[in-house]
């Protein structure tokens, strides 16, 4: 058994669509994999996956690629669940976990995005691939097709962090800033398709992101000794992480690998100067308006219109969750409280559900000992704009040690 | 049985000097921690090992902190040893490897010193460390400092990477430029012991980084089966990565755990700019002067002066390897060659080490179906100064095809 997938679903109509060929979306809108979990039950046990290597293609039967094919890999996967009883005791939580991404090739979450979409596009015959980035995501696509050996196209807001400009030239991609968002440097994508040839990687807009994604959730799963907390903290842009990490649970329930019965709350996190989800979730709509003037140092969650608005909105709306959005000047502060809290390398996007998460708690949406786990989603490190510095300078002829003291 | 450690031990002298207290050096030199490598053989075995979580504490038998004191973790470690095909056909190797310590908290190697380092400075009881760096320590001692509740103190050289000056502002420690290198900078903290009431952390003049940085040997020889490669190549600046390894295979081969009998060849990596170590090891001599006008992009390599350097020239000389400098001018190419063909985000220090494996094969040095594995030290995005980037810009209302498709 190499092949546990059994279709493609289309996520507005439900139509079927077969697995194995080159597939972007259906109807305009994303596409789901579907799988033979009763396959996979009687193929793996946790047992099983417990004894694999520290890697996120521990949990193969539950990706699309065939398991005798090898995967477009950087050994990425398995990241710390880190107790953070400091930035708990500062927030008034006891049971406080952060997931820390940043500890992923390429310093954010976008790798399990794309090492499966990437492993996926290799073995269907794709030569170039392209994609348009409100930053991580691009390098992240750098990276994966420099191990693929593919080319790669790189299309990203002229104020993208100077870091997420520095990935893709790293690693031979051709890159390109756009005077203008993420949805803009999009169009050149889908523009570009056939006079360039080349596949289309954006987020929702082909199958398998999402799948490599989806480990979040099976990695917190296994890692709570396959329960699932009481609350999760997570930033949303295109929206692939939360969809992704529910739709995980969704399978591995149907597996009947969990322990307990329930589900985390989703709390959708957005910045104040770009809430697309947020908006219509307090409208009660199941479909997203482009938000005006999207603006924010938050750099990932500048996404004004997402593909998958109805499928975070579902899975936030299931979970008994929320959409809230986090106000802009605390991005800062947070950073740099949680990171000295706990040694975390808290980026802008987890800064504001830390700021979301405050809030919650003050109006008892959240209970001091309940299990809240919060993804860092990228290293603070590539966001040297959100967080200017200008160290102290010491004259090594005549040091003023009152400046040191002080 | 919860401590393994069985005394301190002066490399210079060789006397002994008991465990449990606060030590610097001895005699001005580093000091060496001992185990009772009898208990540790009869309480572990490498069976037991690999069904521990994929952090570097699972060799707790071979650290020096007792094994019932909770360390101080981010949940660093077990690094993913990648095979480059791609790279190794570039550079005509069939065998090649590069272990990516990027993956790492903070992004480089040094977060396995800390972890180390901090978790005994804070069972010690200290409540205040500082530091010289050339850059990447600063960063991880500032975050394991802030995990452990510890303050830090940072000095650095004014023109260290902007991300290293970052780092140690995210995490909250007080930190400092200076008009000098990091000789001058360790001169502040050594000035400042008694005023400020610091522990010094200092690469080498504390035992215990060292103990952490070993972890990178043992995990290289579980990854391979407790087998070794042929050749190692290893950026060096102050040393521990070379010695620590060092330390740990002559630990593994005493513990019976290694399958092979045979070393590998270490080959210690300088950049032309700063390499003290390679003009001792060519005049044969087991101390290195001096290294006038150290100047180099590869910042962790800016290190003139080093208090360990007969410990790595007797560790070079005993593995039959070689320290060898790599040309200025090569770094800057390497870097992104060598991160295109894997997708590996290469480091300046790496970079260099790559330069160098080109001469050791033009020369017949290493042969082309030697297992040579690669360490990649740090990410390359934290020296943006090393690569100037600045990405073609498209107007989003006319877009120039041409421009794409060149
Ligand atoms: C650091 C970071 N966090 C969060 C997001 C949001 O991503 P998504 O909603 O697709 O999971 C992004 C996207 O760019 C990101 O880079
Ligand atoms: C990326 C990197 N590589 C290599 C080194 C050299 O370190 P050591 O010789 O102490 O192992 C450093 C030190 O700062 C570094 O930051």
């Amino acid at each position: 058994m190499t092949q546990f997938v059994s279709h493609l679903e289309a996520a507005i109509d439900g139509s079927e669509i077969p697995f194995g060929g080159l597939v972007n979306m259906h109807a305009g809108r994303p596409v789901w994999v579907r799988y033979h979990l009763d396959r996979v039950r009687s193929a793996v046990t946790p047992a099983d996956i417990a004894r694999r290597p520290p890697s996120l293609w521990r949990y193969r039967e539950l990706l699309p690629l065939p398991t005798n094919v090898e995967p477009v890999t950087l050994g990425e996967g398995m990241t710390p669940l880190l107790h953070c009883p400091r930035l708990g005791q500062l927030l008034g939580l006891s049971n406080l976990y952060v997931k820390d991404e940043s500890q992923l090739p390429t310093g954010s979450f976008k790798s399990r995005g794309m090492t499966a979409a990437v492993s996926l596009a290799k073995w269907l015959g794709v030569k170039r691939v392209a994609l348009p980035t409100a930053g991580n995501a691009g390098g992240a696509a750098a990276a994966y097709a420099a191990r693929a050996g593919l080319e790669c196209f790189v299309f990203m807001p002229h104020d993208t962090p100077t870091v997420n400009q520095f990935e893709p030239y790293l690693y031979g991609a051709k890159a390109f800033r756009v005077n203008g968002l993420i949805n803009d440097c999009g169009k050149i994508v889908r523009d570009g398709a056939e006079r360039m040839g080349w596949f289309d990687l954006s987020t929702l807009k082909e199958p398998y992101r999402l799948e490599g994604k989806k480990t979040m959730g099976l990695e917190l799963a296994e890692q709570l000794g396959w329960t699932l907390p009481d609350v999760i903290l997570y930033p949303t842009g295109g929206g692939t992480g939360l969809i992704g990490m529910w739709k995980a649970f969704q399978e591995l329930k149907e597996l009947g690998w969990l322990t307990g019965n329930t589900f985390p709350r989703l709390i959708s996190c957005q910045a104040e100067g770009c809430a697309p989800i947020v908006t219509a979730f307090d409208k009660g709509e199941r479909f997203a308006d482009l938000f005006p003037n999207a603006r924010t140092v938050a750099s990932g969650l500048r996404v004004p219109v997402a593909v998958g608005d109805f499928m975070m909105l579902d899975a936030i709306r299931a979970s008994g969750g929320k959409a809230v959005a986090g106000s802009e000047p605390a991005i800062a502060p947070w950073m740099r409280r949680a990171s000295s809290a706990e040694g975390i390398a808290v980026c802008p996007e987890t800064a504001v559900c830390f700021d979301v998460l405050e809030k919650l708690i003050a109006a008892g949406d959240v209970a001091r000992d309940e299990k809240v786990v919060v993804f860092n989603t990228g290293a603070a490190p590539k966001y040297l704009e959100a967080l200017p510095v200008d160290l102290p300078a010491l004259d090594k002829e005549r040091i003023d040690w009152s400046v040191i003291e002080k």
